[in-house]
């Protein structure tokens, strides 16, 4: 079984993004209407997945997506607390909405309702919601509510303990995932995106997290942005803070997904992390959509990378699914109650 | 011979940064007395530099560093316009003097005197004055003067030109390398400094900067950032944007050093980027210090990786020694002064 554990549902029905739209227009302007919900038939979202999402894991010989909303969209900078809890709610539903319509293909990952700001306690009645009501497997967690300014505590700050707490309690982990961009410095998924997963790894090299949740398990996307390429870096700055080896102080709570888009990558990502700590993914459909000139290939098409790679069997069953297994315990659940 | 592009003087004698604090002190708090310039006899500037970068250099057999201050302790989001005027001043002279000393090691690369908010043209008269009195063959130049903050615009905005056309007048190009962080989610070494390279770069696919400058010329530090690893990413988003390939659109005038601490780093540097476009750097004495438990060498004795490589003499001429001379041309006419 091939398990891609990152995918957005970035196809949603126009309906879904019209209500953000008119959300937004009442946020700024409370007398306009606030929207009704969005109308989407089963219809509509047949053909949004069956026409992208559904068509291309077909086509690329997976099996199953953990789905979650568009990580672009959830823009917690924009609105307030109530905006970002309502539009979590409507972007949670849809992708609850496709799992229950594709039960084999697709399993939520849920966003939160950040806000700048804003305690992250106020996220954990949504997460559990997703987590008991609609059985989702996990949460995206954004690490910059703000969009760019970095305006909130480092992931080690203990402001986030209590979302930590919930999850080790709930047995979910989350993929650390920042959205769209409101500095002009960053293109979205060209720097903020790699910048954020970087960013989050060395604050974990410098706090202690682990040791207060060694049962925390966190995925850093995007092939862990800069860290594999700069690994000597890393073990050197973390003999440099005086903290432990990375094999013990972070890789034994940290993952790295496959979303890293030509063979060299996928190569060097496999040479220097360990296999227990990547889980396949793709990220489709997603940041980058075209055809690689050299290779005639999707760039995303990250299984093509992984099927290339000299490992062995055993290795990729890892990769492509016993991991994914294992740092979700309540997707592996799901599978052994369908007998799998 | 082999030229290290990327040196800084991280070992000034104390009284330099005496000068800073007070410096600071008295921006603070205007009563405190501005301090004199800073005592520094050569006796000590020939501690500081045979004990450390000249060590270095002769151990792990450099023959010249191009050679800059202290790039964390530019702190250009500290005091104002005119602090950082005088301190940019007095760190520059201190190169100058280093160079002076030692004339076939070292050759200096000048900081600016930027601000956040404060225009770039007031940087200008002090890069002159570097590259005209001293004999500098470049600067560095900071993409985010805030420390973090990340306020400016980005570098392909036209209020970045001037510096561009003074630099193009001049024929010499900037390291683009932010300084030390205000922001505590970014560690300096492990994550800013990373992530602005990443960012530039991103800027250089999202504009047409080159086209209004081609001769314009930019090291990117730190390997690229994560741009190497991603490169497949970089590619696929150029074309998303409707951007020329990123050989003609960037890598006509962008160059990337050997500043990654481990040979898995260096071996997809060399894989997926034109060896044009590499310069062989080390960043010592700088970010990490330690010995690799796993070689038994230094972490940023970067020689040794570039040694390794199954690359043509030809080849790691131009890595060593050629490639500087042509991006550096004050520096290939320095050198032809002298015979070499």
């Amino acid at each position: 079984m091939i398990i891609d554990c990152h995918g957005h549902y970035t196809t949603a029905p126009a309906p879904h993004q019209d209500f953000r739209k008119k959300q937004l227009a009442n946020f700024a302007d409370p007398t306009l209407p606030f929207p009704a919900d969005a109308i989407i038939s089963d219809d509509q979202l047949r053909e949004s997945i069956e026409n992208n999402q559904l068509k291309l894991q077909q086509e690329r010989g997976a099996d199953l997506t953990i789905f979650s909303p568009r990580a672009s969209a959830m823009a917690h900078h924009l609105g307030d607390s109530k905006v970002s809890q309502d539009w979590s709610r409507h972007c949670n539903d849809l992708i609850a909405r496709v799992t229950e319509l594709y039960p084999d293909n697709f399993i939520g990952v849920c966003q939160l309702p950040q806000s700048p700001d804003v305690d992250i306690k106020e996220s954990i009645a949504e997460l559990e919601r997703c987590v008991n009501e609609l059985g989702f497997v996990g949460c995206n967690l954004n690490p910059d509510p703000s969009g760019g300014h970095w305006t909130s505590k480092p992931l080690i700050d203990k402001s986030w303990y209590p979302l930590y707490e919930k999850m080790v309690e709930l047995d979910i982990p989350a993929m650390v995932h920042v959205s769209s961009c409101c500095n002009e410095n960053f293109h979205a998924t060209g720097a903020h995106y790699i910048n954020a997963d970087t960013t989050a790894f060395m604050q974990f090299i410098q706090g202690d997290l682990f040791s207060d949740f060694p049962d925390l398990r966190l995925i850093i996307p995007h092939g862990g942005g800069a860290v594999p390429y700069h690994w000597g870096r890393y073990r050197g700055l973390a003999d440099m803070l005086k903290q432990p080896p990375l094999s013990t102080h972070v890789m034994k709570n940290v993952f790295f997904d496959t979303c890293v888009y030509h063979q060299s990558g996928i190569d060097l990502l496999f040479k220097v992390i360990d296999v227990e700590n990547i889980l396949f993914g793709s990220e489709m459909v997603g940041a980058v959509r075209g055809i690689d000139p050299e290779t005639g290939q999707y760039f995303d098409d990250t299984k093509r990378y992984v099927d290339n790679l000299s490992i062995s069997d055993e290795d990729k069953h890892k990769v492509f699914e016993l991991n994914a297994r294992r740092v979700y315990p309540r997707l592996d659940q799901a599978l052994k109650v369908k007998g799998l």
